[in-house]
């Protein structure tokens, strides 16, 4: 059976792929006054007086929202929210897997700005955090920088920075392997939430060498098309020789491809061919990677790794969302800064052994264990 | 140790009653591709390209939002959404317990109307229906008529809906004991949300000969102070003989009183002594009643009962809510009418057979399977 056939049938099977649940087994009658009325009054009166209180005495620090308005679902693009909702059950069953978070999907009916700001406000009474999630580009940067400054809660923002934690560990382990440094010339294909997440994130880790590519070619200071507020902050912080030109211009050679473009195929045979040796190429588009892994591999990709669970080497968020959101629950962090995200990286990065890395072992397997004990060990200083 | 106690422990031993759960047991790296992607946007498409596999494909047809804004929370007032919190908790607990509904708490840090409409229609792609709760009236009433309007999917109002069921329900019973007609006088303390509801859907059963009492005394056609629209429509339908004065003076020769006042000892000994013979008390406001149930049987109560888990003879919408919702979500009902409820109340009302009915035994417990049995063959002819 065909992976989209298969995939059809279990949900068809399943009609959905969480549940809400009860905490207790076998409620019984005289149970029943103490969750519900009359003794649940007291409960109520006790978080009414002490506020802080909801954090011991409701699921509240154990819930995520994982929102979005269904304007940039996967590679699939402005599908809507309803046709949204199998991903955010799928990440649902994610952080309850790895992270044994109670995550909700809130796919939400409208796409204007202020509209959806004013709603995460709204409900942000029942939620430890708030995951933004396939949120259009740069509506949601905007979106997210709003709800920072005004919710006490913490508001992860996964496109961004999932993205840029997960490809931060993939490039370390990936450089140690070809022997090369951080200053390498590293050419990223897309400036949406990803894009403009991982240049964040790299610069902060040290790479000083770094050249963004969107649909109009290379971004750099001074350009004029097609620009918006957080272009110009990668125009500020990459490009240090201000190199102009498409794709195809400005990989030839670079060290590393990494593709968060939302194109399946922008990057080709002949472009790798341009490259430096060793080259290395995340193509992380889902579902369909900007390059077939094993065109890659045959055009002299020394490391090819993509966002997809069908190919080795899976550059994808889930290996950080379930295990850095435990955390930040936990802990209560309010703000994800790079500070945090680069020691996340470093964190997951260390789960393989330096002697187990390998051109197809650049990342650990989703369920190792030892990813959340690094992260946790990793962000204790942090608060 | 006392219920409050016992409460209170229990919640600071769970840390919030509800989980979200993986309806995939022991997920396996190879199931990751079918879950999340890329497998997940097969199902995206099929739902995008033909909207209505929503309800085969995801979660959506068993979701319930459990909406309040902590304004009228149980008998305790304005506590505020996070106040609130362990009262929707209890409530998601008890659909899943009695109806296998996935309920999810939804409590809103917004109390304006117009704010609170537009927040539940944007999240409603994720549920298959709403459940407003403990929202302070009229306001709600208005915030339901409206959302009635303008959504596909059902709206349940609990505090007016299933409050109003299971009275009926227990009234039905309660007569048939004393062997009095639906024509008795009825004494109907409170005209918020539940007064209302109990009130339409008693006058839609045939309850011809009821006075509704606020705090400013017997509602009345012609009555100026303290009214609103919802009040006028009470005027309109009840007290034929247009009495006046306080709950003292009205209640002198009647047969029920139905107490759903949100205060605590409204109901007093002396009152109960100037109702005709085989008064009917149903002191249902949470948690604490209108009056003492051993209060009220001394002082000559023939059936006595309340909302409480502490007493017997329970009016709770425990009894209504999971089941009634299993049914609509099943059947997809859109609209809830008073015919609809009504049959609801008779089906809830007949799974306590005649020869069992006694004053201590007015209504079927919760756990009951009769219940849902009942209800769903009563409704079989709903859409």
């Amino acid at each position: 059976m065909t992976t989209a056939k298969e995939a059809m049938s279990l949900h068809r099977r399943l009609k959905g792929k969480i549940t809400v649940e009860s905490k207790i087994r076998n409620l019984k009658q005289k149970d029943i006054k103490l969750i519900y009325t009359p003794g649940v009054a007291f409960v109520c009166e006790a978080i009414y007086r002490r506020p802080f209180e909801k954090y011991n005495l409701t699921s509240k620090g154990n819930n995520v929202a994982i929102v979005t308005d269904g304007t940039r679902i996967l590679g699939l693009g402005r599908i809507g929210p309803y046709a949204a909702l199998p991903v955010m059950e799928g990440k649902a069953v994610l952080y309850k897997k790895f992270g044994n978070v109670n995550a909700f999907p809130i796919c939400l009916n409208i796409t204007d700005k202020d509209q959806i700001i004013n709603t995460v406000k709204a409900i942000e009474p029942v939620f430890g955090a708030i995951n933004l999630e396939d949120i259009e580009s740069p509506k949601v940067l905007e979106i997210s920088a709003e709800l920072e400054k005004s919710l006490l809660i913490p508001v992860f923002h996964d496109d961004r920075h999932g993205t840029a934690v997960v490809a931060l560990a993939a490039l370390i382990n990936s450089l140690k392997i070809v022997k090369k440094q951080m200053s390498s010339k590293i050419i990223l294909a897309g400036a949406g939430s990803a894009g403009y997440g991982i240049c964040k994130l790299l610069t902060f880790a040290g790479c000083n060498n770094m050249t963004v590519v969107d649909s109009e070619g290379a971004i750099y200071k001074g350009r004029t098309k097609h620009m918006n507020k957080y272009k110009k902050e990668i125009a500020e912080i990459t490009n240090p020789k201000k190199q102009k030109g498409m794709l195809e211009d400005v990989i030839k050679n670079s060290d590393v491809f990494i593709g968060v473009s939302g194109t399946k195929g922008l990057l080709s045979a002949k472009m790798i061919q341009t490259m430096n040796e060793s080259p290395i190429v995340f193509a992380l588009t889902n579902p369909e990677p900007e390059i077939d892994p094993v065109v890659a591999k045959r055009s002299g990709a020394r490391i090819i790794a993509t966002g997809s669970y069908m190919y080795e080497n899976k550059i994808n968020n889930a290996l950080v969302f379930p295990y850095l959101m435990r955390v930040i629950l936990d802990k209560k962090i309010r703000r994800i800064t790079l500070d945090l995200l680069f020691a996340t990286a470093k964190a997951i990065a260390d789960t393989v052994p330096s002697k187990q890395l390998a051109y197809n072992h650049i990342m650990p397997e989703i369920g190792n264990k030892k990813i959340q004990y690094n992260i946790s060990q990793a962000l204790k200083k942090f608060k």
